[in-house]
């Protein structure tokens, strides 16, 4: 042995506990059942919780199958019994006795294993666990950063396993869904080339080629692509991705979605083929049958009536359009929002006509915080109909608003006016407010909608140029490419986003295969020559060789889980989330690393 | 429209190729059959193949499932016809027509559609092809820089759709078994912390945490150990590894591992769990019945007899010591060798001993560039045994050696003398290499062979310290733990390797799962208490509160996928790898990226 180590190395003694040769299991803890009462069995897991009654220790050992209760008592075994006296929670023991029937009453019928216990006999304590920060039980009080700092025991919580499992069970179904009609799964590259989106690229420095990187995808979409070029016809993928953005609640710098991309197909089929999938998941995870086909909304509509791109239909309170009532209104917020080509418009809440001043107080700063100029009411009163505005509106056009909207006696009308995007995206979450507070939206509904007809295109008055609303290699559709020139803003895309309860979860297109009109969509969103050379090179390339009609979708599959489980946040579905900021509690990561890694990247810090 | 952007925009006008509507296939290439003569069909698909018989044109059209031959002929539709002639090779086309039975005397029994063509009536034309760079057959002379370029071509020759098919495969297959015995398949992160082996991982800055990294993860080594800690029992996944490392043909930038952990487990449940996949594998990929179970073979076996840890077992030609017949010879080179622990050993290789002059001195060219000091050889004559070096070797001692070799007449004997892992290591090499000069491996043979009792520690002369054989984790063998502090090099480990045909396939451990022996092996591998608390910090710490035994294993997904479809290079079983500078010569990444983006990093290029 090298002397220069000796000095580093404590003496160590391996105890009988490090030298740990145990029964192993011959159950699970879920298993046992009244038809197993005089055998015997050996089981493992974690001390759940223990009670010491005197002469007896009970325990309820868990693993991931369930819970068993275990009986320790001097007339199974003495030196047994004893040494169970040690044990405490989160223990990891092997244990092993004779299968018996609690004795009457002291059944515990919510557990499948409730009607037996087990006699000790032997024990071996595997590993001992010192007093967890937290109690692991199916709900918690404890933070979640301490929760994802100590990960490891959040997840022996049956909620998290729970959750996991059920996220386990739907990447099986959708793999075996599209295995089985006919799509390839294929891998697609994660050290890729940095995309047009690329200030949020995560970046790769290369050690080998100074001063290049590689970027993590934000998608697979150009890969997908050449997978049609190359003839895969039908491909899948459930896939990470990677965004370094400003995180919400419902964000993580990775994410996981389900990549699919067809050959020689139309909107319809590429929708038809993701029904299936969700029907198949809802079906088999959640033992929910759903009614297919979805229904379709244009964005327009979407927009119009619920005042977003994903709107959630599970209440009513429709948005209505009043601009022709008050086109000519002494009220000038009113009239001249219509003269530029503005909205009024507004939602009636059935019954709340007694809304406090106070309360709409509050609603015209949630308005305001959003960025309306602000909050029209009209509560509408048996005998008359009083607005907040009424000095400058006219009763026939308070009438005609009230007709508009349907508002009958004792109802609330609230208005918003501006220009159309905005005013109506307002008034979609003065929709959405409302419905919490009233607590309008049913739990176990399952409101799939499709939205389409999107606008490929959509001005960015910050860049004053156009943006893609999905992305570059979205396909116009046909009978508005005539627009190109002349009106590109009005052209409809190809585009479909599968909206359940309210959350987009999924979205997708026909593609473009053409690469005159790729070029074309490039440069009405000011790509350049050069640029798209550089970025999309190689998908311009292999378009030159013969790319197929092809289109597809990519679902978010974090989100998906999410709903299935009826969690709120998609942290609770993935097994070692990062924080809103993108950092990773139970193992301190990003970290600093040593000049030597950097220096063999060719990188400083500054 | 925004004037500022007119100008950037070339005019478009919508052709009528452009505005493609077309008619949808009704059946693939490879489908139609003779019982479907009569019907009519619209195949989609690209133009594999066109011959122009004066007056009659004949395509074969190809898509994922086959090809089906096309006739265009001026009775069948003139029109059509006539547009037939601008078709090329790769064009992409929709095409109807009669099906029809092809005239006798010109069925092809190679194809499965062989019987029957298309008489055409419609065609459109999808998009239009240039002539590609090589052409699209089975097999392609192209080199593989060009292949690589235009993979999108590449991956439509039938070799590279059958290898990505098996893969894909191979994915269901994997998964299906896994889920089948109760494994949950869990997500673990790519944004990870740095590792110990930190000089091989990919860095990726952070924007928000200035100065701080991700590292890409070379294994999901620790998180499935906290997942086992978290008492998911049973935990598998396919997943992406990456390691920045001087690539070799079967290594790449980012690999695909299937990696595997169980809690409450010995040696003998990982290696039947892994036989049990490897089995279905081969029989629901190949329809090859696997013999279970494979036989075991200890490191230092696996060593003395083949020359290698990882043995190609489809041939003979054993390695064999003599140094007890040399120990005292007076040929300095072997006895000295012997006195310091070293082995002199040899292979006979029958019928050899005609080899010439020339054909030792390569052989003696070839050991001496793996560090050997020379070769020494016999040729077994009838009248005598010709020794090398028989100024200084004993006629006893030539037949000492060729009893112990069980050489006869006719035979050749190559010998090396030196330290035990470098000389075993050269006869190993020197076995293969002798194996495919004489062409001794056979084909179509599956053995399959878990090497075990390797080492723990192996000491690295260049940094005059212990490292892992394995990895830290991995737990030294019960009754050897008590040599921790007296001969650590002596320790075997609870570790095992899965060799297939002399590739090794997939390797794993059962791990430590006390702190405290976890503790004493950092400290031999030279890992001090604040380095093991900054790298693996939470796993200690998971350790804290109560870590089952657990033990587990990952295959290397590409090399599996490799030798399953017949493959040389791991490269043609992915469908975009990078070159062996870890370069991807489609999108031509990594690449410069833009100064700002770098900024919003807070690093520079030094």
């Amino acid at each position: 042995m090298p002397t220069r180590l000796a000095s580093r190395i404590f003496v160590f003694r391996p105890s009988k506990e490090t030298l740990v040769t145990y029964k192993k299991r011959t159950h699970t803890c879920g298993e046992l059942r009244g038809t197993d009462i005089g055998k015997t069995a050996t089981l493992t897991g974690w001390v759940d919780s223990r009670r010491d009654l005197g002469g007896v220790i009970f325990i309820d050992l868990r693993d991931r199958y369930g819970k068993t209760q275990v009986v320790f008592a001097p007339q199974h075994n003495a030196d047994v019994h004893k040494s169970a006296e040690v044990l405490r929670s989160e223990f990891v023991i092997s244990v092993s006795g004779k299968i018996a029937r609690r004795p009457a009453g002291t059944e515990n019928p919510d557990l499948p294993t409730g009607e037996i216990d087990i006699e000790a006999t032997e024990l071996t304590v595997l590993n001992k666990a010192e007093t967890p920060p937290f109690q692991i039980e199916q709900e918690t009080q404890a933070s979640e950063d301490i929760r994802l700092k100590y990960r490891y025991l959040d997840l022996r919580r049956s909620n998290m396993q729970k959750n996991l499992l059920m996220r386990h069970k739907a990447y099986q179904v959708v793999r075996s869904y599209y295995d089985r009609n006919g799509f390839v799964e294929v891998e697609t590259p994660i050290l890729m080339k940095s995309t047009p989106e690329g200030a949020r690229d995560y970046l790769v420095p290369s050690r080998i080629h100074r001063g290049k990187f590689y970027a993590l995808p934000q998608s697979p979409q150009t890969y997908k692509q050449i997978l049609m070029v190359a003839g895969f016809d039908r491909y899948f993928q459930i896939v990470k991705c990677f965004r370094d953005e400003d995180f919400r609640a419902d964000r993580q710098a990775e994410f996981t979605q389900i990549d699919v991309e067809m050959s020689f197909v139309d909107e319809n089929d590429v929708i038809t083929m993701t029904e299936g999938c969700i029907a198949e998941m809802f079906e088999k995870v959640l033992d929910v049958k759903l009614n297919l086909h979805f229904p379709r909304m244009s964005y327009k509509e979407a927009m119009e009536t619920y005042g977003s791109d994903k709107p959630d239909t599970r209440f009513d309170l429709k948005i209505r359009d009043c601009s022709d009532v008050v086109a000519s209104s002494r009220f000038r917020v009113f009239s001249d929002t219509v003269k530029k080509g503005g909205i009024v418009a507004g939602i009636c809440f059935p019954g709340l006509s007694n809304y406090t001043r106070n309360q709409l107080d509050g609603l015209t700063d949630f308005v305001k915080s959003l960025g309306a100029g602000g909050l029209v009411y009209m509560k509408m009163h048996a005998d008359k109909i009083e607005n907040s505005v009424e000095k400058f509106v006219s009763a026939e056009e308070s009438a005609g608003i009230a007709a508009k909207l349907g508002a009958k006696i004792g109802d609330l009308v609230l208005i918003i006016s501006g220009a159309w995007q905005k005013a109506l995206s307002i008034l979609g979450a003065l929709r959405l407010e409302m419905a919490n507070r009233l607590n309008l939206i049913p739990l176990n509904k399952w409101n799939f909608l499709w939205v389409v007809d999107f606008p490929l295109l959509e001005f960015s008055e910050e860049e004053k140029r156009f943006a893609a609303v999905h992305h570059p290699f979205t396909s116009p559709k046909e009978e508005d490419v005539s627009m190109i020139d002349s009106d590109p803003s009005k052209i409809r895309a190809r585009a479909y986003d599968l909206v359940l309860n309210g959350t987009e979860i999924a979205g997708g297109s026909i593609r473009i295969h053409r690469k005159e009109l790729q070029s074309k969509v490039f440069s009405l969103l000011g790509i350049g020559d050069e640029e798209a050379r550089q970025k999309f090179g190689f998908l311009l390339e292999a378009f030159k060789y013969g790319a197929p009609p092809h289109g597809g979708i990519a679902y978010g599959f974090d989100r998906i889980v999410m709903l299935l489980a009826g969690e709120d946040s998609i942290r609770d579905v993935i097994a070692f989330p990062k924080t809103s900021s993108a950092m990773s509690l139970m193992d301190d990561s990003p970290s600093e690393v040593a000049k030597k890694q950097l220096d063999e990247l060719h990188i400083r810090i500054v």
